[in-house]
């Protein structure tokens, strides 16, 4: 059995996950409540410990994290925008010197949702494919012959800051860049998108990505247009992709992924569009069938 | 010792390889005499057999080729626009058919310009790199924890074509898009970049990149701004790939890698502009310096 921790900037879900990929329990802590990140270790340990004397302390094989920022080489996070500890954080040894010393590797959460897919989901048998992440920001994932790829540094795989728009009047994004593609086509970005499609008409204040779809369901021709160009920014972005690595799929998971046809559909048509000859007709564009959370637990004890 | 062959659209390069990377033997024949490709096959045994001879037959242990359109998985060369055969050719078979059994792979251009730079160029000890071919078109080898790319079909790694202008207003490509980084940075590209500059207040018809290059040298505004310009948008694309596959290195290769300062400058300035920030003064703009034309027949004796 294996432990598997999805880190994010409002919870911390754990779970102990059976050699067949099953959450056999699970529980949560407020990632924010901790600034002091001992402190979160020993919430963490002590969340943790009533699940682990279900199954037996000795039956537990390692821990794995997906967290923002995850460095895998390292067992670092280092530099999280979102995360209330500030700098380098060595989290893998430290949580490994909690657990009596049971193993510990981290990596980012999209990677560990692309290992969750490849093991359990639509990526099953899979080598080659790519894991789009569409939440709050955009992540990324990237499965080269049946490997997750890290890169030199630990770092790769940050396609959510490719320029899909170049020049200065591109989108201002959290990373200091303009134009990445993460600030128009996260749940943040469809915001953002309605917003200057809206032209102040409505009460945009607090709208969500999930109003937004909800507005497209019902023929709100705003929302759809935001889907459509969204969906025609992805598909570009993605033809880039194909260039690189030639994966067998794209797979999209996280909120926005949900959405259906209104960001399926603009997707294939702009990337087939944009693809070479070789390509066209050929790259699966796929939404995840696993249940988000579970899937980033599940996901996280395989790294 | 290895046979190593480096097809182009005008010559076919085939040299002996020591195992330790010298060519010891080299000849060449003329690609496109040969409409029918089994002419070509037996064309290119004549001219191997000779050189096999002083080494013995016995001693070679494998056959590279570099092929344009190359595909790994496949052993063939498949719709090749400046080949002489059309559709898909299985010239590894043919080849291996041809010398008597002696196991043959094949690749593209790029990537075996990447294997070459590897095991006797500036990426020695490198892991993971990308190669870039600026050349007639532009070309790309990926390498990744110490692997090649190849994707899902074998035809990973074909960066000229990722979109450097988004929408109508790009170049058009020989690849039937528009905008691709080939159409503005590969040696017809510095051309198209040099005659749209030049306003026709020159002749501009004849002109190569190698003559905008000796201009730049002598202080010619226009073929200045050229390679600045050029080198910009090099950059950009380098930092989207960069967010792909975190490299230590981008390496150039071919003809224009050859430019200097004149190019690599505005790369890395514009590189730097654009990265993020864990990334920034971390990622090293590279040139070979294997002679191009040894490196490809090494390169693909490494196959």
């Amino acid at each position: 059995m294996k432990i598997g921790i999805d880190m994010g900037g409002t919870t911390t879900k754990i779970g102990i996950v059976s050699t067949e990929g099953k959450i056999l329990y699970q529980t949560n802590i407020p990632t924010p409540f901790y600034p002091d990140i001992d402190d979160f270790i020993d919430a963490l340990y002590d969340a943790t410990i009533p699940m682990i004397e279900k199954v037996g302390f000795e039956n537990i094989e390692s821990i794995g994290a997906g967290c923002p920022n995850g460095n895998f080489y390292k067992g670092t996070i280092e530099h999280a925008a979102n995360l209330p500890w500030k700098g380098i954080v060595p989290f893998a040894e430290k949580i490994s010197n909690k657990f009596s010393g049971i193993p510990c590797r981290l990596t980012n959460d999209a990677n560990a949702a692309a290992l969750g897919e490849m093991k359990y989901g639509v990526a099953q048998n899979m080598k080659n494919f790519i894991m789009i992440t569409l939440g709050t920001g955009v992540g990324s994932g990237i499965v080269i012959d049946g490997k997750l790829v890290y890169g030199h540094d630990g770092f790769a795989g940050e396609l959510g800051h490719v320029k899909i728009v170049r020049g200065t009047e591109g989108r201002r994004c959290g990373c200091g860049q303009t134009g990445c593609l993460e600030t128009y086509c996260s749940a943040t970005g469809v915001v953002r998108s309605f917003i200057e499609l809206s032209w102040k008409n409505q009460n945009t204040n607090t709208i969500t990505s999930k109003d937004i779809f909800l507005l497209a369901q019902k023929g709100d021709p705003t929302a759809i247009e935001v889907f459509r160009r969204t969906g025609e920014l992805l598909g570009q972005a993605f033809a880039d992709f194909v260039c690189f690595s030639a994966p067998e799929a794209i797979i999209l998971f996280g909120g926005l992924a949900r959405s259906g046809d209104l960001l399926i559909k603009p997707i294939q048509q702009s990337m087939e569009e944009n693809l070479l000859p070789q390509w066209k007709g050929k790259i699966k564009i796929l939404t995840s069938k696993l249940n988000e959370s579970d899937a980033a637990i599940i996901g996280a004890s395989e790294i």
